[in-house]
């Protein structure tokens, strides 16, 4: 039994109102495996780098039960390279540069060990290659999970719709439930886009929390309130990670299971935030996570 | 023992984009009463009207056990108008006419029955106005509660930073508190509030819910994710009046008994902009609201 996670490993050059990184290492893959192998084992990543990317990195990861059999290294090529700035309000920023590199050629073969897979993730990335890897697992896993953004919906729709047919679980954030809808109601957002294939649906509405939508029911998770964002990069996939590293562990996939996934994710994001990059998640320990958990509690219960 | 609310009664003429309403009975004051008189009475007026104001809407509320002596009729002036047309995201809108009338001469003087106030509810008015009523009062009551609004730190900052010393909550949007506070963190900005003088505070996010802050505690209230909001007028003034209503009817001010109060707050405004003005709020049953808190406790429990 094990965790797939396919997504980009890749670096990133941050700008924030509260200063600036060169050089750090992201991807969706990387954040999803930082913040999954805290309640997960093993995890099975799909990705592609290049011969720059620092091992250690893989192998912080590695100490953590992270499986790299799946990622391609092209020893001559380059890692995928974004560079973006944020703007004051922290949920807008712009794009400087989008090197793909290596990860225009990613077209990812499964390794036969990969073939216990009973979760898989498909972190942000192209629609078909997201789509590739279901199609190379012979027996379909209990639980699919998506991560997309409206990058894809603008370029890849076709793909896109694809996918969402294959899957369970679709998270978006509120603009891109909108956008992929054509509906501005979350509620009337959500009947269309289960329409198209998920079962369950997540709209992310940052600092505004959560809200899980399954047939006729809904979970609205809170968000923490935090008095300062330091950096949101990556805070998605780290969601991600903390919500499908909890399914796994749970080994179940009810809907009561589904709505502490969301505040496990929404727990794993609030960290993300408060450092560059994967910095803080590097750092946390089980015992913070869990008094985190019990902000969330005081922060919901009535 | 009884709930003093004070507050504009006036008359509304509303367009949406789901139609248009000519003249309909509104202000703060009688969305408050309207909801508030659901959980508690004897609820004692102040308000002012005109010779035009309809008998019957006094009449109505009577039944419910809210008391006219502290509103003043002047017989040969005009109630308060104002009317408005809301944009298509329903969250902004466009202020068409403002009539004060008969509001321009508000001076409140307390009959002396309603010394025995427990409970008062400061509804949005001018914060002169606000203080007046506080100071009338012999006896200062258990928990007072402030609306306003972005108007009077616009024209009467001033005035509301002084009636802000006498008060125990605050309600506010959270433009509103970002403006009063000068923080764009809300987290921030509640301690600045605070610091001027509510020990408590509730930031209204409209469609994303609402924060309570006491202390270094937040509790964090969802809004029910609707499919259609058919007219948001009066929904804030509702949510006041669910809130206080809630407290006087258990006749507790600690923190537990408030988070309650937010919810029932915020289930009384998810009736409110289902029809038009009032409408909706004169419909709703005891069993309506239970079925509609049971909701909240759905979408909120993990």
């Amino acid at each position: 039994m094990s965790l797939i996670v396919i997504g980009t490993m890749a670096y990133d050059a941050i700008e924030t109102p509260f200063g600036k990184t060169d050089r750090i290492v992201g991807g969706s893959a990387t954040y999803v495996a930082w913040s999954a192998s805290n309640f997960y084992s093993p995890i099975r990543q799909v990705s592609i780098v290049g011969g720059d990317f620092d091992q250690r990195e893989m192998d912080e990861l590695s100490t953590r039960g992270v499986d790299f059999e799946g990622v391609e290294m092209v020893k001559d090529g380059k890692s995928f390279f974004w560079s973006g700035r944020y703007h004051t309000d922290m949920n807008t920023r712009d794009t400087l540069i989008t090197d793909l590199n290596v990860l225009a050629q990613f077209n990812p073969r499964l390794p036969e060990s990969y073939q216990d897979c009973q979760y898989l993730m498909l972190g942000n990335l192209a629609p078909a290659v997201q789509l590739s890897v279901i199609r190379q697992l012979k027996q379909r896993p209990k639980l699919i999970v998506l991560d997309t953004m409206n990058f894809w919906m603008d370029v890849a729709l076709d793909d896109l719709k694809l996918v969402l047919r294959e899957i369970d679980v679709l998270v978006v954030n509120d603009g891109e439930a909108r956008q992929l809808s054509g509906e501005f109601s979350l509620v009337k957002a959500a009947q269309v886009i289960c329409n198209m294939g998920p079962k369950y649906l997540i709209i992310k509405k940052g600092e505004h929390g959560a809200l899980l939508f399954y047939n006729d029911q809904i979970f609205s998770a809170p968000a923490l309130p935090l008095e300062v964002v330091f950096d949101p990069t990556g805070a998605g996939d780290t969601f991600a990670g903390g919500f499908i590293g909890y399914i796994a562990q749970q080994d179940d996939i009810s809907f009561e299971t589904m709505k502490k996934a969301v505040i496990t994710g929404s727990a794993l994001a609030s960290f993300c935030v408060e450092k560059f990059g994967p910095e803080r998640l590097k750092e946390i320990t089980q015992a913070d996570i869990e008094k985190r958990l019990q902000q969330f509690e005081m922060l919901a219960k009535f």
